[in-house]
């Protein structure tokens, strides 16, 4: 059966299992000391344009939040985030669970709009006497690609960027799905610019093309005693090495933006033949991910040829349901499913 | 140069890389619910003698520590260890970062004596007005091989699981190196010994060929929601297939044991000839770890051709030092390994 | 000045003091095991008609949220409350802090609606694969009466407890200021009423009479080990008897309920002077705390000679106030604060 | 029966209750802003002579140690403290609960001996590799008097101050039963002393006179919202008052050093009756504690008429018991324990 469930359906690019294959029998330190992490760091100082960047290697996605934020935040403070971000509703409470609470705005597509953020931080030191009650904010946080598969713009995150600045506050971007969002044809915001306007940003590897692995990059320091806080929480590897190799490979001849270009290809041509063939895009994604509007019968029908993932329901019979393409998606596989799709828009 | 500091300096055993591959376009679900870590499971509880164990796949020891331990607990609830327990001194706090005390005992050499144990479980109950005041123990943990490279035999795990009966306590086995212990010559306390005696231990992998990995066993059954704390724990990984495959590979044709056996004749090898030389043996380890007493101008001649670890100093010229094998040792490195030993022996 | 500012700016009700005097210098154990403890306990048991209750008594409102809350939670669950309730915005992540996520739903005055409650858990439980990622639903809290001063009914408070019987989940009811629901003369929710339909609430003492202090009662049993809970959480005073006395002198002929009364009716003048005199409430409370539109410069007139709370801006010119009275609230300063508003009316 | 259990038998010094007496129905704001707060504030800097010290009231001694040894430490951070540090054995954890650790070391009859301190902080950071993955030394924690009733001199105060400058520690001074410690006869370490070489500290009310209270004292500043973190501590009452009142009356007229000497003066004629009647004292007190050696006979016979705290059993048939005065202790009780340990000394 075909699927388009995720972006975490295949293994990993055979480039990295290659690499992993021939670096096997050498001796290297642990803990991300050795040799490839060090190569690997320096490749993606070089991508981001940031010569002085720290670089952490970690596992996955909610394990790199939870490591990241509350390394930032003092006891009494909280993250920002649009009510909609990964931190607040699908990570088991992992933010919570380490001492701090969501603190969440309204979001357009999962998108934080600054003007939002900025009445937020306004109204709430405005009240000076009521604000020492509550929890302070500490860090603002947003995905790139959001949860919803949309995009800042250069001019968003810019914004955002002086409403941190005008409230000292840290800003991180969570970048588990990256590089579909830097491949991305219609984006002015490159990987530069997010190094430019952060404090600190992971680069994903799960959901495109490793086995595993995130890139946290501080392009400009990280938060003091960071590879004990690593530890404290679970998240350092004794084979380093694992991580480093992966990165290593990813970051060489540009083959984390080719693969995710492909996948964002893959999914273009999608769009393409729902828009054709009548369907609505529930939201119009221009990543990995296609939010699309089907009729019950439709979905039934469709679950019998294709894995996909249920969204959310609209009414009685309108469903989104979200197809999702990776770097392993095969074009033969996306015109078998075109080929579905048409049939069912009858 | 030559290395033997540890057991994670190389990468994975050949059958491991080889299943990856062999795999990598196949579509699996995520989050450990495909076919690889079914498959290992169900292997796994074969190996136990386990029919209806639970098991659960994570990153590292750390991360499996804190994971575990903390889904026992109750808030007031703290973790009795050795002093000398992995959990105690080096992961950064993780124990206390999740909420609870490390309560430690003395060790014998690495091993916590039942008598000991039963002593203070006694004496904090016999105080039942100062106890209140006080943390609760709330699990014994033990590791296996212990952090020296000692083994518990059967009759004193039996001890320390009745010594938990008496007082209704849950019993955990560290297992970060268990291949190592249970491919001992010496030792008889199997597998399902082990499985039969303790409500949760793990089976190490990263330090036994694995790339990473550590297999969760619950004989009985795992505290409730036990996934959704390995999520909040940041310890999930969305391509599961990776930790599935890797103990799939591990348990099948009993390559787990037969890797360990390798690196416990490669250090055998090493005790030999360090003892025919004439040097002491700090501690009588009979696992893949040596622990030898040098003078200072031994060690530094050593660690001019070799890689080992520091382990303490005894007093002002005698040094103790380990040495460690892995299912990679080749026997050629251990012969020019013995060659040096024995020239600075004179 | 006159100031109808809260609940909390007088001292004790003048029978406590008298009998913290009177017993001064009688020697008692510590910890809550002196004799006004022991006697404030039954007293209570008798008000609750529940004669196997147990009883703690704590200092404050936020400690007993935090203390109480994280007693009954495993790590991956959360605390459901409307979005409103004291513990989402105002105790500085006392609840996060200790690890727990505030489940918010969206309320109707300040009160929870059964219906919605429902409707969140089903929802949650019929998605089971998604469900696992998150935090998972632990304990529902409610306050009575809210934050807005509004009460739940009988039959309301009947319908929440059918829900979490149906899920199996714990009621807890936030009583700080207990006294002022049960004294309103509308209200068909009586204190043994709230003790057989909740598993923990709380008689609030801070806020009705008392210096500080804060009964909690658990109808059936408490969690295991609650006192060693309190005392990790600060919440054990050495001086128990601080809050025993208060406790015994509040719940002895019926005090507690007698200060209450007083301070509902003078509530009551206020309220009925405003509608006689054309403002608008702006939530119906029937409790000791009145909710009033006024216009720009009647609120600057008026704060000139009267402290209140300022609750929140309606619109350009309209703004809601909160006036509060307590048992020390004297009838005089009543028909004063009523001559002045009616006087602002015009 | 006489009692001499410990110094929170009784209730609180007459003149605390007259004044909440007196100020019972002043009109004040909430949460410590009232004027007795203040008042007491500029009477604890000017005692302290620290005219830019922020003093912040708490209730009790373990809610005061969470509170601010968590306001202080990172993630990765923990507390050093002497082994028999009430942090580490009495408070149910509280301090792991906040996620640190108590990292102890040996001391000399409760005191922490500054070379002992030196060794541990010098020792951790020579091992640069190892000191990441474990918990770092974060703040310096010592008792005056200690758990043993001993004192700092002040040059020993100094000592350790010297060791955390050099290694960039705050140093944090639980004054629980502070005031025994400034009124003991040898004592040459003063209150501004104490200011002067502590980063925070505080002044015990609860065992020294009041019903409940502890002032802490920030010599220069206090951690960045240390309010809020009170609150999410559970550690603001909304009537501040309370703790303002009790503080401004025992520094006024130096109420708080009066009642603390008599306690001591008290504790000196049992010690020198213990003395000439031959007992052994096990640790030599100069404040209000009285550790002695009895047999069992002794211990069982004083029990029959004399309330007291066991502290420890030395060997067969010797035990140590601890006798403890207050500001309340009569001198017609002393003299009559003292008749019968004169009795029970034959």
């Amino acid at each position: 059966m075909l699927s388009f469930a995720s972006d975490y359906i295949e293994g990993a690019h055979p480039k990295i299992l290659e690499r992993l294959a021939e670096t096997n029998f050498e001796i290297q330190p642990g803990y991300g000391d050795d040799a490839y992490c060090v190569s690997a760091r320096e490749k993606l100082r070089e991508a981001c344009r940031c010569p002085d960047a720290e670089v952490y290697f970690l596992s996955g996605g909610t394990q790199t939040n939870r490591t990241v934020i509350s390394a930032y935040l003092a006891d009494v403070e909280g993250v920002v985030s649009p009510v909609t971000g990964h931190v607040n509703g699908h990570e088991g409470g992992a933010i919570e669970s380490s001492g701090h609470k969501v603190l969440t705005l309204p979001m357009e597509d999962g998108t934080l709009d600054p003007a939002v953020l900025r009445t937020y931080l306004c109204d709430f030191y405005a009240d000076a006497e009521g604000a020492v009650h509550m929890v302070q904010p500490g860090m603002v946080y947003v995905t790139h690609p959001t949860e919803y598969g949309t995009l800042y713009t250069l001019a968003q995150l810019e914004e955002i960027r002086s409403v941190c600045d005008e409230y000292g506050l840290p800003l991180f971007l969570d970048g588990a799905r990256l590089g579909y969002g830097l491949a991305s044809p219609g984006t002015d915001l490159t990987l530069p610019d997010i190094a430019r306007l952060t404090d600190v940003f992971y680069v994903g590897g799960t959901k495109v093309g490793a086995l595993l692995g995130e890139a946290v990059v501080f392009p400009h320091r990280a938060p003091k005693h960071f590879f004990t806080h690593m530890k404290q929480n679970g998240a350092v590897l004794a084979k380093g090495r694992v991580l480093g190799i992966q990165f290593d490979a990813l970051f060489t001849d540009g083959l984390y933006l080719t693969i995710a270009r492909h996948a964002v290809e893959q999914a273009e041509v999608i769009r393409k033949t729902l828009l054709e063939a009548g369907y609505r895009l529930h939201i119009d994604s221009p990543t990995n991910q296609v939010f699309v509007v089907l009729n019950g019968e439709q979905m039934r029908r469709l679950g019998e040829r294709v894995v996909f993932t249920f969204w959310e329901k609209l009414d009685e019979d309108r469903f989104v349901i979200r197809l999702c393409t990776s770097w392993a998606t095969r074009p033969e596989a996306v015109e078998e499913l075109c080929g579905i799709l048409r049939e069912l828009a009858v």
